[in-house]
Formats: C-alpha cells, structure tokens, sequence
C-alpha cells in the first residue's frame, strides 16, 4: 500500500537518561495518519502502555507537525500536541498555530517525542539538527512570556520561537496549556505533562528549506487552495474582519450561547460582549505564520483594565471568563484571558471551573471561608482574576482547590458540588449549548478528547455549512450519521494535516479532501487521492478510541452533563431543550452503526481490519 | 584646533512635517564634546531656545550615542536622551544602556534628533537609512513589553531593538520614562517629551558594521582597557557578583540610606531587603551589548507576588519603592519596579512621590478620601501598586494627583505639604542621604539636572574610592573642589563617551581619561589626549549651566531640600547630620571658585572663552 517517497524525521528526547535521538518517520505511518493527531495518536497508542500515570515518567508528550507546516501552504503551522491526558485518562490532543510549529520543520524536523522525566527543570534547544538539554532553573517559576523573553536572550537569538508552560504547568494543574508566542496548546492538560517532566520549554531555531517533493504539483495545489479561499463567501468578506467572537453574537440568537455554568443561558444580551464593543477593543491582528486571513486580533482592556493587552478574547474564552462566570465586562475579560496565557491556565477550563465555583458559592455549598474570604458571586470579576491568580500557582485554600478543574474541585468538595458539575470525561464543556444543536452535542459526547469543540462539531446546525447538510438543529434522526461523518471527515482532517480548522473546514469544506490530497501528493511524493485522506481521518478516530478502550473507557462514558440531559434550556430561542438520555442513546446507536462499532461502542474486526488496524483488534481482544 | 577625520550621522527627524534628514555630525564638536551628554547638550542648547514649554513642540528629543557605541568597547553600548525637561525646566539628560543604542550605531546613526509634534500616534522605523514615520495607532496605550513584542511582529523582524514609552508618557507624566528592552531613560521626564510628540516608539534594525579609523590602536585600546578592569579590586570580585543592591548594605551601616521620605534614615534593619534576600530572589543576569561584567540582575518575586519577574531591583528602586515608602517586602519592590517599567514611569520619582504621600498621609494632609479610599500607610505595598498603577494611567482621583512628581503635588494638595517636599529644581531625591557625605551632597544641589545620583557623585565619601581621594565624608572644607572634579572629570567623562560608570568610573577610575583618549583616538581617528576628555567634561557642564541660566535658574537653585537643610538625620551612624544652610554656602562659594564661576554662579567669560565657549558668553551678556 505504502507508495514511498516521504522521509520524515522524528526528534525522540529522553529526559531521565538526557539523551536525545534522530529518527525517520515510517513513511507507511505518514501515508496512514497524514500528521498531526493521527500521527501522533498512533505513536501514543504504540508506545504509552495502559494505565499509566499521565503525570510520571512512563507518560510520553508528542509535538507532530505535518507535512505541510512550513510550507508555503496557507494557514499550515499547526502542530498536534498528544499525550495521556491528566485531565481526562483518555487521548490528550491539543493544537497551535503561531510560528513555532513552521519552526521546527525548519530545522528539519517532523515531529519531536519527549519521554521520561528530568531529575531538574529544563529546556530543550534545537538549533537545526544540534540538540540539546539544558539547565532552566532561572526560567522556572517565569509566567511565559518573561520565559520566552529571556531565553531568547539567554540564547542571543531574538529568532528563536518558543513553546514553555508557565506557573500553572510547573505545579502540575491538570488545567495547565502549552504557550508558544501568544498562543495555546490549551485543553487537556498538556501543560501539566510537559511540567511533570521538568521541562519548561522548548525553544526552537530552525534555517533550512522545507522539501516539496513535486514543485510544480505543489504550485498548483496552492493556487487551487488560494483560489477556494478566495470564492469562499464566508472567509474574507466576513471570518476575517471578526474572528471568531462573532459567533457571540449568531449562539446568541439561537439561545446556545450558554452562560453560568449552564445554569442560564441568553443571561444577558451581550451588550459589551458584543461585536460593537469588540470592535471598540480591537488593536490590531496576530496572524499565524503565511496565514493571509488573520483572524486572531488584539484587544486592549480600558477602564479598570487598562492597558491589559490579549490574544483574544476568542469566542469560547469570551464564554469561559464571560458568560460562564455571569462577567459582561469586556474588560475584565481581555484582562482574565491574558492572565490565563501568562500563568499558562487554559483559559476555556479555568474559566468553566470558577463559573461552577460561582455556582457552588450562589447555593452555598462553597462557602467565602472555602473561598479565603473572596466574594465568588457571579459576575464578580475581581473575585474572577484573583482566583485565576491563585489557580495558576496552586496557593493553599480555593487556588489549590479549583486548580484542576471542575472534577477534581467536585470531588474535593463533595456535599452535592457534583451535581452541577458540566464536565464530558472530566474535562469541562465549550461555549456551545448542545441542547439546542443535537449533532454537535453527540461530537461532545463520543469525542475521544471530552467535551471538545473541536472534534466534530456541527456547524451544519449552526451556521448552516457545509451548505448540502442543512439540518435541523432540534431533530435528534440523522444525527449519529452526520457526526461521524464531520469527525471523520472534517475535522479529522484538519487535525491530520494539521491545517487551521477555520479555513479548510469552515471556508473551503467542500474541497477540504481534494485540496488535502493534492497537497499530499505534491508535499511527500506519494500517490494520494479524498479517499486516504477520508481513511486516514477514519483511521485516526478509531485508534483514539482504541486507546482510550484500553485505559477503561465504555459506552457510558460517552455520556453528557448530567444538566444538559435533565434540565432545559431556560429562555431564548432554544427554550427548554435538553439531550435526555434515551434520545442520547438514540443518536448513539446510529453514530455506533454509522462507524461499524457494535452497540457497546467498540469497533468490529471488521471495520478495524479494513482500515489496516487488525493489529489493534488482537490487542484489544476483538474477534 | 579639530584635526578631522570622524564624520557622525545624525537623522533629524521633524514629526510636524512627516520629514527625516540625515545630517553630518560637526566634526569639531565630536572633538569638544565627544558624544552622549555633551553632544546631545550642546545641539541642545543651540536649537532650543530659552522658554519653551517641555511639552510643546518647539522642545526637542536628543538621542544620543557617542563614538564608541556598537564598537567591541566593552560597556559602551549607551545612549544619552538630552530635552529639556517637563519635571525641572532644566536640562534633562538620561542614559540607558541595553542593545537600543549599539543597534542604532548598526543602522549607521549617532544621533537622532526628534523635532515638532505628530498630529497622531506615529512610531519611526530605522532599517539602516531607510526611515519611515508610522502609524502606531495600534501601539497606543500598550505598556512596554507589549508595545515591543507588539512592533516586533508587525515589522516580521525579531532582531529590531525598540525604545517606547509606556501609558505613562503617553499620558505626559512628568516622571514618566522611556524603555528599551528591560532598561530605562528613567529621570527627569524624557518620556513625557516623547508622549508630547506623539512617538510611541522608535524601532531600529542595523546591519553595518561600525567603522573604527585605525584598528591596531583600537586593539591595543580595548586591551588596555580590559587589563585595568581584570585588575580592577571591585569589578569582577564584587560588583559583577552582586550589582548595585550591595550599596544598601554599604549605606546602611553608614546611616545614609535614606528612608520614608527622608523622615527616617536606617528605619529598619535591611532584612529582606539585604543580600541574603537579593541573592534568594536573583534568577540570572541581563547584560548589556558586550559587557563582560552583568552587573544586571532579573529577580523574581515569590509569596504574594509570585511569578513577577524584574530586571532589579537596583539600588535606587530598592529605595525609592523600598524604604522610601517603608516597604521592606522585597516581593512587593520587585513587583513595583516591573510595574513602573511596564507603565512606564521613572521608578526612582514616583516611589519618591509615594513615600512623600505616604508621609502626608501619615500627617493628616492627605486624607483617605483623596486617595480614593487607599490607605496610603507606611509600607502597605498594595497600596504602592495600586497607586502607581494609578498614577501611570492617570487616573482621576490620587492617580492625577501624584502623576507628575513630588513637587506638582505638593503644588496641588498645598495645606503644608510642600515642607515635606523632598526635591532639588523638581526632581525627588535619589536613595544617598547626603547628610552624611556632604560633597555628595554638593554634586546634588549643583548637577545641572536636578536631584541626581549619578551626575558628580562622591563615592570617595561613601565607598573610599577613587582611593587618592579619600576623604571625611562630614566635613565641609574641601567639598567644593572635589565635587567640582567628580563632575568634569568622572562622571562627565562617562556621560559623554558615553560608556557605563560603574566600569570606567567606579571600577578604573584611575585610567577612565586615558582611556577614553585612547578609545577616541582609535574610533574617530583624531588625535585626543587626556586633557581634551577632561575640557570636553567641564566644557559639557558650562554648556549645560548656560542652558539653565538661560532658563532663569541662579544660584538660588543650587540648593537643597529645606529637611535635608533643617533636619537632623534621626538615628544611625551619621545621627544629627544636616547640610545647614551656612555650610551649603560654604560649600557653593568654594565650587563656583573652583570652576572659575563668580559668588552668583554664573560662569565668566574668562572661563568661558578658555573653553571656546565665548559665543555663549555674548549669548549671556557675560562681559
């Protein structure tokens, strides 16, 4: 099957022994997995063993680019983030942009692979194909970017690029992202893996030429991508003057922009969170490297603020640290996503967790004593940045107590708390009320990652693309078919690539595989066509769950909130909706049946052998 | 008398018209003043004329290297900013040191000159001679890392150093300062001029080499130098260990550092201000472009503060956000001095002004209720933070109250406060209480710039060097004279090559004229001996002395402020020293002697005229 033709190089470190290898990528892998999170699951699946501590030594965190990152492609520097997740126990898959991933092929390398433990912070320096591992002890404790500020000086290379955890990985929150420039490897915990094995970061030099195996191929494949960006109606004329806050404005409406820990939704019209405000704050864009849409811009906090400049807020961190938190100030919210990059806290799981402290506090079960005094009330956004603080550096007293999100802050805290708990697999739930947009809360439920936004969401249900899925948001038949196919096929493909999800999926769904494909061909020389990349997204879906199957996880683990199946939406456009559990299995038979797994969830021989997993199917004991 | 062969390169740049020139540097006045303070205070005495307001924009913003600058000189990359200044009305002059001003030698400069006033946010980019005024509406209200991050990735060139103001300049704070990196143009309000002229920023990006007119002497120059500082009792055993935070140590035991405004003196023993905690806190070193001694420290705060990283504290800002305001929290003075170097405002003035408004406070003068409900106390550290905080952006209330300095608050809040004012022609007093080191004492009430440390200080008094100088810190007799040669002959020296005085002055004081001669002989290819660095020195301090004739200040000026006069020091090794009023006058008549000035101070045109300054004498009407 393997057509040849593509050499990538691996970079395994080894922390406990301080050594550090050179490997080749097995081209039959990159043929299967393309990149990015498929190829980096199926190395987690081969070489992290069942049950082991996702914060020892055994654990392994897995840096993959693609084939594409540092090319001239648009939109390509992305870079798959995988491990065991300390968050979830099940698959980490986190994704970055910026420049740091487009590094790293610079200096030749595919993917980087660091395993054990080192006895005492450090920092890995790849300049080209010389590696080292070096002594961080004055960048421990720095937020990140004072981290990346001095080692740039410590290095004398302003040119380095840079990815480091800040306080909140160094103390092992399970909360804790990744922060390369102004940008996050943000959910699962990635961040407190990389600070379970004493590294704070990673720096980067990188000056040699990405191979393009096909010139000419790969020219045309460009202007091919370049020319459906172009026709997109969505891209240009509108994603790239607003970024994604202005899907504030469209959940809004709908009433599936949730709020107060989903205790309320549609709580208040945005009013400062809205588009004309966000307009007000803007200060200009931080586009990724050879991205030509930049849709990430700054903002600048005013008022009691001031001067607090962010990445963002995106949509989901405008929830996270707004609305979740009952916060309409936009204010305090650009100062609170900052904040959560500094002390390198993902911001979506920090913010979800104190607005469910909020709601502890509001029924009294956390008290203002549990609280060291802090008035937790909803909207409080002191009280908000103050305990972000004292998460990020786990302090004794409520930092300690929320610093590993909103299970382990349950769990501590008993007397009822798990009740209003919203977590899928322990992580916390995304801005979107699935309760009123069914496929996407089953992506929710069956994604190998927990409660991602990322993995399969159905934009068919919420902005009507692609356009030949129209569908009804409310209806729950069809459902299984249509989220297994965006896992599959959308986002799998964009995390396979790795591309950034907002142009290949969002802008260009309908050439997504056509265009991955040509890029493919022309990039590694091998013969590609929509189906291996169809396959490949396909493939990468099952190896997932066949991690997770082996760490223990069932069919009842593809669950939602208890609150989303049991209360309904308050008010608004989607008033009274909620995924009750018999319609959640409804549409998880048919997602099973659509995927050929059997009604337990589990992947038949049948399917695993027709993807080239039959070794999978004898580990997992699957006749 | 000049002898040629050094042309410098000034770009004039005139914000009004949106035009840049480039202008050769007279080579007669390299030769008369060398570089730094003396060139930026001689072209600013000829292009400002007397009575400008400081912020206007008929003042002018002098950024000056000197001939050494971007050379392999070890301690050399300095730059003088020279304006007249908005806190004294005087001249303002202010070195920083970092890679700004060797970077600007890259691009081919010595100087720039900026003139008028922008009719929006601009910022000048310097790629080599190519310079363009921008937009820098983007960069408007960013604090000083952000804005240079920010500018960084606009221009997609990591190796551009930047200096900028902070929303303190922009906000035309009198004490606000401008940034490079992580150092500081801190006093006398440059940063304020910059705000004045709506320049947020200056970016500069070199690639030439930097010409030396006779390498072998340069050779033997460098080596000359670098064998006195290896020989050199303090440099490398000591000072390039500790950094100047030892001094408080030094000045502890010596009853002279200065405390709670100058209220008390050796308030507390140093204890977590002292060296043991220095040392605990240290986490690395910040060197400037080729120097070998790093004297500059990055501390990191813990406990409260946790994760906030500063370059310092230094000595003076240990005082002036230390002791000054009671503070003997070293977390809380590390966190202050990154707080005012991201604000942007001169750390040394604006802890001054808060201790002062601390005392206030403490007398009843300034009420809860003006401060906004702070509880301005003797060492509460939140309330330093939020005040400063306050100040830098301006606020209304205690923000606006003490954003200009000491002085503008005494004005404003009169009932009495001004017999608390601790300032000398404006600006608040450095850490030195010069009571106890009376030449000290002396080089304060005369520096042409205000209160200033480091413009003819006594070290002989206070550290036993210079050795051949060693003199009875308490006595009188005799001061005038030598703070009269620390000014022209030590300190000048190294503000006009300009080259680091904790090097040239403090560690090779013995060599600093011949080395200076040798270093310019080499660089400019003129022919220099010790005695014309020493004429360019005294020549400097005339030039500076017309300008703040001119401006209307007298001997009356030369003064100090009415505690230090009237008020013994309370307790300590130098308990019940004053500079009464009667031994100042002493003091004065001996220095003015000792420069050839008459009893009023003013220069004579003798003096004058040996100096080659007889226009300036006719300018004056000096007969």
């Amino acid at each position: 099957m393997y057509s040849g033709g593509f050499i990538g190089k691996v970079l395994r470190v080894d922390l406990t022994q301080r050594t550090t290898t050179a490997e080749d990528l097995p081209g039959e892998w990159a043929r299967d997995y393309i990149g990015g999170a498929g190829l980096g699951i199926k190395y987690l699946y081969d070489e992290v063993a069942a049950g082991v501590d996702p914060l020892g030594s055994d654990n392994k965190l897995i840096f993959m680019n693609g084939p594409f990152t540092g090319t001239d492609t648009p939109c390509a520097s992305r870079l798959a983030v995988v491990s065991k997740s300390p968050l979830t126990g099940a698959v980490a898959m986190a994704l970055t942009g910026g420049f740091f991933p487009a590094e790293l092929k610079f200096a030749g390398w595919d993917a980087i692979i660091i395993e054990g433990k080192a006895d005492a912070p450090v920092y890995l320096w790849i300049k080209d194909d010389k590696v080292q591992i070096r002594d961080a002890s004055n960048l421990w404790g720095l937020n990140t970017p004072d981290a990346q500020w001095t080692l740039k000086d410590d290095l004398h290379d302003q040119n380095v690029r840079i990815a480091c955890i800040g306080p909140a990985g160094e103390r092992l929150n399970k909360i804790a992202c990744i922060i390369n420039e102004r940008r996050a490897a943000g959910r699962k915990g990635v961040g407190a893996v990389m600070g379970s094995k004493n590294l704070k970061a990673i720096a980067v030099r990188g000056t040699n030429p990405v191979p393009i195996a096909d010139q000419a191929k790969f020219k045309a494949a460009l202007k091919f991508f370049r020319d459906a960006m172009k026709a997109s109606p969505q891209l240009y004329p509108h994603f790239s003057k607003t970024g994604t806050p202005a899907v504030a404005e469209v959940t809004t409406a709908m009433g599936i922009c949730s709020a107060k820990n989903y205790s309320g939704t549609g709580m208040f019209p945005l009013g400062d969170l809205g588009m004309e405000s966000q307009d007000a704050h803007n200060v200009g864009r931080n586009p990724c490297y050879k991205c030509p849409v930049g849709c990430s811009q700054m903002k600048l906090a005013r008022g009691q603020y001031e001067g607090i400049l962010a990445e963002g807020p995106e949509f989901e961190s405008l929830y996270a640290v707004g609305t979740a938190c009952g916060n309409s100030n936009l204010d305090a919210v650009i100062a609170a996503d900052r904040l959560c990059d500094d002390i390198g806290l993902d911001v979506m799981s920090a913010g979800a967790t104190i607005g469910f402290a909020m709601e502890l506090y509001e029924k009294g079960i956390l008290t203002k004593e549990m609280c060291d005094g802090i008035e937790l009330t909803w909207g409080n956004h002191e009280a908000l940045l103050e305990v972000l603080r004292r998460m990020g550096h786990r302090r004794p007293g409520i930092g300690e107590l929320l610093a590993d999100g909103m299970k382990v802050a349950a769990e501590k805290i008993g007397n009822g708390a798990e009740h209003y708990e919203t977590t899928i697999k322990g992580m916390e739930l995304p801005a979107y009320d699935v309760r009123g947009a069914k496929a996407h809360g089953l992506s929710y439920a069956t994604s190998y990652t927990g409660a991602d936004h990322n993995r399969g969401y159905a934009f068919q249900e919420i902005f009507g693309i692609p356009v030949p899925y129209e569908v009804d948001r409310f209806a729950y038949e069809g459902k299984g078919k249509l989220a297994r196919w965006n896992q599959d096929v959308r986002t799998a493909t964009c995390d396979n690539a790795p591309m950034c999800a907002f142009v290949l999926d969002m802008a260009v769904p309908d050439v997504a595989l056509q265009n991955t494909a040509q890029l493919m061909e022309a990039t590694t020389g091998m013969p590609y066509n929509e189906d291996d990349v169809y396959a490949a997204g396909e493939r990468t879906l099952n190896v997932a769950k066949a991690f997770n199957m082996r760490e223990g996880f069932t069919r009842a683990d593809d669950k939602l909130p208890r609150r989303l199946m049991e209360e309904g939406i308050p008010d608004g456009a989607s008033k009274g909706e909620m995924i009750p559990q018999d319609k959640l299995d409804l549409m998880l038979d048919e997602y099973y049946t659509a995927r050929g797994w059997d009604e337990n969830g589990v992947p038949t021989a049948a399917k695993l052998e027709s993807l080239g997993l039959g070794d999978i199917a004898k580990d997992l004991g699957i006749a």
